[in-house]
C-alpha cells in the first residue's frame, strides 16, 4: 500500500521500544523507514527540529514519526511540512497512538466501553500515556479514574472531564479496586524523574518501597479487582515496583503483550489513513 | 537499477543529513544501504579503516560512502578495496558531492555559469564545502570570491585558479554584494572550532557578534545584492549568525532547500555512474 | 526464502562487524532487518532482555540475533521465546556461527579435518572464539592446540576434549608451529581486559612488548609453520601485536578474508535453516 513511500524516524528521545513498532508497521505496509536519532544529528549542531524536518522533507520523506521531549513538538514540526505527521510521545503531553492501542485492547477484552470504568494507576502528572488513554476512553464514552499519591496525581486533573464525572481523582488504590473495569499500570519514570523538574511534582517525590507498599499491583490487590477486568501497562515494566511478576505474566489477566501487538495493528492504520490518501 | 546491491556509508564522523541523502538516494536506485558509524564500529576497537572497508567488501558490499575527520580518508579506502568509493566529505579536504549540488542548482537558477560570480562567505579555511564548490564552479567556467576576515580567508587560497582571476580573496563582503551572480553563505562551525586547532586560523577567532555584524547576510545586505542572485547554503544553518532567518526563509530569493533536494538526485547519478558497469 | 520476514539483531554489546554480517545475510534471503542496540533500548531503562525480546516477538519479530556480555544470555531468551534465536557472542562462552565459518574455511583449505591439528593462540580464557572453535573442529575429527601464556591458557581446557587427547595446552608457540597444519590467532583484546576482572587470569596480565615477543605471529614464525598451513584470526587484528601485517596480507597463506566472507554464508544458511520450517 505504501510501496516505494519513506518514513522518517524523528527520535529526538531514545524509545527503542515505539521506533520499532513504527518502523514494523511502516515496513508491512510497503514503505521504507529512514532512522533519526538525536545523537549525530543536525540538532546536535544547533539546527532547529523544524529545519530538520523541512530538509529530510526536500530529500523526499513522506511521512514523520516524532518523538522528542518537548510538549508540542511534534505539532511544531507538522504546520511546517506538507506531509502527515505522527506523534509519537512529546515531552509530558501526549501519545496518541498509545491511546488508541490501548481502547483498541481494552475493547477487544470488555467490548463497548460506555460506561465502562479504567482506573490508571501512577504518576498521573509526567504521563503523556494517562493524558492519552484518558482521552481515548473518555470519547468512546468511558470512565477514568486516575490514582495514584497527591504529589502525582493533582485534584486539578479532573478538569480533563469531556463530560461531568467521566474523570476522577483518587489516592485510594484499594477503595478503587473493586469499581474498576480495567486497570492500566503506568511505569515510574526513574529517568525522568530525575532530569524534569518543573511542572508539578513529578517522580522526584516517588520512594520506591512507599510507592510499591500504596499503589504497586500485586496478587492480594489482583484478587480484589473484579474478575473480567484485566491488566494493562505501557511497558517497560519495572517488574516488582509498580507491578509484581506474577500478575505481569498471568496469561488471563495480563494484556501487556496484547497491547504491544495491537501498537503495530493500530500504527498501520495510522500510517495508512495519513499517508494513503496522498500516494 | 541497483536491486540486490549493497551501499555502505561509513561514517567515521556524524552527518545525518548527508546520510540520509545518500540513503534515500541509493534506495531509489534499488539499492540496499548498511549503516556503519564510529561508534560501535571496529575501528572503536583500534581497526584500520582500510581493514573495516576491506572486511565489508568481503561480506558482500558493492560500494562505499565514506564520511571521515582526516583528509584523504576516502581516497585511502579507494586505493585498497575494488568496489566504488564515494567520498562524502573528508575533514577541511573536499565534499564532492555537495560541490555538484550546488552548480546544479546555480545551474537551474542563471543558466550557463561561464563569466559568473560566486561569492562564498564564511570560514574558507576549514571548509571542505567551498573547496569542493571552487573546483566544481571553476571548473564551469563560473569565477569565485571568497570572503571573510583574514584569519578565515587567507590570500593564500588564490592559488587555487585553474585560470588565472577566476578565484579572489576579499575581506569586505558590503564592497562584494553588487557585483555576486550568487552568495553561498557558509555555516560557522562551532563544533569545529573548538577541537580543530592546527592548520591555519580557524573557527576559534570567530567572535559570533562581531562576525555577524561583517559577514551575517540579513535583509539589508540582500537588497545590496543584484535582483537574479540566489542565496545558498550547505546546512545546518545557524539562524541569526550567518544567516537571518527571513533571508532563509525568503522563497524567491534562497535556494537552500531546493539545493536538499538536488543533493538526492546528485547523488543517485554518481551512484548510478560509479555502480552501473559493475553489475 | 524469507520475504516479509523480520529478523530483530538484539545487540546488548556493540558489534559492528558481526552485525553487518548477520544483516547482509538475512537481506540476501529476501529478510528485513531491524537494529536494537543496548544504547537507547528499553534495556537502559531497567526492562530484562527477556522481556525486551517478549516485546519484539509480539510487535512480529521472526527471529533474535542476540549479542550480549552475559554467558547464557541468547540461550536465556531462546527459553521464552517461540521463534528461532541464534546467539551472536555471549561474553566468554560461545559465539558458534564463528565457530562454523572457521570449520568451512579449515575445510575449503585442508579438506577432511580428521586428523588435522588447529592451533588455536592466544586469550583463550577470555575467548568465546576460541570455544566455539575448539568444539567445532573436534566434532569434526580434527585436534586443537590451545597455546598462550599460563594465566591466559590454564591446562583445565584440555577437560574440553571430547575424545581423549584431541585438545592440549601449550605454552611455547615456536616448539608448537612444526606441528601444525592450521592456526587461529585471537585478538588481544584491551578493550575487555578493563573491564572484565573476574573469572580467570584475563587479559589484564597481557604486556604487549612481551605478549608479541612470545606469542606473535611474525614472518619467521611463519616460516616454520608448514607450507600448506593458513592462518586464520577472527578479527578485528590488532596489526602489528598479535599478527603482523605482512602475514596477515599474505595471499597465500591468510585466509582472514575469506573467513569474513564464509561468514555471510554460514548465517545464511543458520537463519534459513532455523527460519524455513516456521513460514
Amino acid at each position: 500500500m505504501l510501496a516505494g513511500r519513506n518514513v522518517a524516524n524523528l527520535f529526538f528521545e531514545d524509545s527503542t521500544r515505539t521506533r520499532c513498532s513504527f518502523t514494523l508497521a511502516a515496513r508491512r505496509l510497503g514503505a521504507d523507514v529512514i532512522d533519526l536519532t538525536s545523537a549525530g544529528s543536525s540538532v546536535s549542531k544547533g539546527e532547529t527540529i523544524v529545519d530538520t524536518a523541512l530538509n529530510l522533507q526536500a530529500m523526499g520523506v513522506d511521512a514523520f514519526v516524532v518523538r522528542c521531549a518537548a510538549a508540542g513538538g511534534a505539532h511544531l514540526i507538522a504546520k511546517s511540512v506538507k506531509v502527515p505527521v505522527i506523534n509519537a510521545g512529546d515531552g509530558r503531553h501526549e501519545h496518541p497512538t498509545q491511546g488508541l492501542l490501548d481502547v483498541l485492547t481494552l475493547r477487544q477484552s470488555l467490548g463497548d466501553l460506555s460506561g465502562r470504568t479504567v482506573g490508571i494507576v501512577g504518576d498521573i502528572v509526567s504521563s503523556r500515556v494517562a493524558r492519552s488513554a484518558l482521552f481515548a476512553i473518555t470519547s468512546l464514552g468511558g470512565h477514568v479514574v486516575l490514582i495514584g499519591p497527591p504529589t502525582l496525581v493533582p485534584r486539578s486533573f479532573e478538569r480533563f472531564d469531556t463530560s461531568p464525572g467521566t474523570v476522577r481523582v483518587s489516592h485510594d488504590l484499594d477503595a478503587e479496586l473493586p469499581k474498576l473495569d480495567a486497570i492500566m499500570m503506568l511505569r515510574v519514570q526513574f529517568e525522568r524523574s530525575g532530569g524534569g523538574g518543573g511542572g508539578g511534582g513529578g517522580g522526584g517525590a516517588i520512594i520506591s518501597g512507599d510507592y510499591r507498599e500504596h499503589y504497586g499491583l500485586n496478587q492480594a490487590r489482583l484478587n480484589r479487582l473484579p474478575l473480567h477486568a484485566p491488566v494493562l501497562h505501557p511497558g517497560p515494566v519495572n517488574r516488582g515496583l509498580e507491578l509484581d511478576s506474577d500478575v505481569m505474566d498471568d496469561p488471563q489477566r495480563s494484556l501487556i503483550l496484547p497491547q504491544v501487538a495491537n501498537g503495530v495493528a493500530v500504527r498501520m492504520a495510522a500510517l495508512r489513513i495519513m499517508m494513503a490518501n496522498r500516494a
